[in-house]
């Protein structure tokens, strides 16, 4: 089948931001885009109807590991794929259980074969290759399918990193292998993105980068950044890959970010991005706003009467007071995850999507330095 | 201000059913109607959208002792009462706190003036007396505020029963008194409802229902049941107080119960109901569904793809599958507590609508004892 499409409608002349379009199988993604995690088969704390009304999802991530483990291949299988599943029917990215994996720690073991592991849930001994990965992948049936790559933590050693990438260029190429041996799952395609890692040197990130390049995949992914680096470091060596990644493919920065981190990468020419934050922090009473950050939990809010955000519109983030919400946590209700992480996940989208109206208005680098700052502060 | 209007549109034939309405401030409520918990001013895991939209909730209950202990009434007299405090602009009835502060056993202690307690939060000591707890429930501001009680535990001894009987009558009349001495809050009238006691004894429950018939209240209340008695015995009662409650004034049956409970007490003259089951047990993964009682834990429905329940029309219940649900269980998603207590809401609300239509269509009987049956079988 077709592989997915993009297109790009305007680049903006004072950075490398750029307002583009792709076109999957489970349809359109207009980005710069941001990707809600839906972890398990759930973005969670959200029902699918909100993503789709309220957040304004367009695409959203599922990780791998976890939807292996559970509800595992055989029942994805026989819904027929992660969409049909959940009841989640528009684009669907999953990663390939490499970050979940090494995040084990000792209950891992990477060898060239793959990573063996043992499960958080019951500590069942477990198996990831290249192939075997591709093919999970492939009956989740994402639109999106990551490569299996191994995230080097940092710090790390030169060598350390020089081989972790080498290996994760060989699992690349046994990845590349096994789709093509493999068929398209349900009737649409699977999409591989191939992920540059390299740790924070810059020779192993270039040499990522242009082996990557060379793979002439739909799009392509920085992985290995956000991982505990300075933020600066972080932008940096994003504008490196950003370099050598084609400029006729999404790019995708893997795990990034703050709203902060998501205008800046915007502006060195990423696509995508996908983070836990605004549910995850969300979730402990951090709410990111379009005038800076809030921490709803403070006494301060107890008697605020005024809407959680006022600053674009949302049935939410215009319709609940900082002081229900703020109560809402204070007696431990459901309702304040539900939420918090509704507004969140609103404002994240309303970003990304401000951020293409800029682009397409040619106004994205001022109003970018603008934000900047705003979002920042904390109220 | 005027009071809330009850009016009668259709009696059942066959039994003491009847289709009413009431007009309140804040809008009509069709009867016979379930009243979702919204305990601390949150029905849990429940948006005020999906309230509206999904659930289709016509008044929804609040309990006087959680929202006095959270947020407080100085925040909601702020806010401008709980309808505004939440954004629930519909109907709303408060508990008067009796309930909650005589579970809370060794740490509450009754005597003429009122009741002496420890808060479960923080063991601070309160005071509920007729007095502040009517002013309290102005404050929270509900359409209908029910008058301060005792529930005595089941079995009681009769001289218990009798004693807190005569309690609950001189504390009617003293919220009787303290209401006329204070003014309606926030443009609107609060209707207060008495309650009927007397524990499981039959010239108990009927001076009782006697006593607050004469009170020409609004509304009465039948208070005690659904404490432990057999089902039986809870259906005795309830017919011996609706015997004695005025036919014109809506009947509300406190605290029951299971969706064959609520059909059988509206067949003795039951206009309104609440329960924490619907959301409590959904959060345990116990469904009520047109077909019966599942348990979507249960390894059975794991790759079982029908939707929760096709016997109604509902965003939720026909949309997600059994296995999905039963998946989020056991992934512990947040995501299965806000479906379950969708799905359960939603269809108490359908089932009190569909008693309704069953009464102007004057069939009701006949469809209950298909139904009950039906809605009692283990799935």
């Amino acid at each position: 089948m077709p592989a997915l499409q993009f297109s790009i409608q305007q680049v903006d002349s004072a950075s490398a931001a750029r307002a583009g379009t792709i076109v999957t199988d489970h349809g359109t993604i207009q980005t710069p885009i941001f990707m809600p995690v839906g972890t398990v088969g759930s973005v969670k704390a959200v029902t699918q109807q909100q993503l789709n009304a309220d957040v304004k999802a367009q695409i959203i991530l599922g990780n791998t590991y976890h939807l292996y483990l559970r509800p595992g291949i055989e029942i994805l299988n026989k819904a027929g794929g992660l969409h049909q599943f959940m009841g989640w029917h528009k684009p669907i990215l999953t990663d390939s259980g490499g970050y979940q994996v090494f995040s084990l720690g000792s209950q891992r073991k990477i060898k060239e074969e793959g990573v063996t592991f043992q499960s958080h849930i019951d500590g069942s001994r477990h198996l990831f290759t290249p192939e075997n990965v591709m093919d999970i992948e492939r009956n989740i049936g994402a639109d999106i399918i990551m490569a299996f790559d191994e995230c080097p933590p940092y710090p790390s050693e030169y060598q350390y990193a020089k081989n972790s990438m080498e290996l994760t260029h060989r699992w690349l190429d046994r990845c590349i292998a096994r789709l093509k041996e493999t068929p398209d799952l349900y009737g649409y395609t699977q999409n591989l993105f191939p992920i540059v890692q390299g740790g924070t040197y810059k020779d192993l990130r270039t040499a990522s980068a242009q082996y990557i390049a060379d793979k002439n995949a739909a799009g392509n992914a920085i992985g290995g950044l956000s991982v505990g680096e300075p933020e600066a470091m972080m932008y940096d060596f994003t504008a490196l890959c950003c370099e050598f990644l084609p400029v006729e493919k999404p790019r995708y920065l893997m795990g990034v970010g703050t709203p902060w981190n998501i205008l800046e990468s915007i502006a060195l020419g990423v696509d995508m991005f996908d983070c836990v934050m605004p549910t995850r922090n969300g979730r402990n009473g951090m709410l990111f706003t379009s005038k800076g950050v809030i921490n709803i939990k403070n006494k301060k809010w107890a008697t605020d009467f005024s809407v959680i955000d006022d600053g674009f519109i949302s049935n939410i983030s215009n319709y609940y007071t900082k002081a229900y919400l703020r109560h809402l946590f204070a007696a431990d209700e459901i309702l304040a995850l539900q939420i918090a992480s509704l507004h969140n996940l609103s404002f994240y989208l309303w970003l990304v999507g401000e951020a293409r109206n800029q682009i397409l208005n040619g106004n994205f680098y001022a109003w970018k330095q603008e934000m900047v700052p705003i979002l920042k502060q904390r109220l």
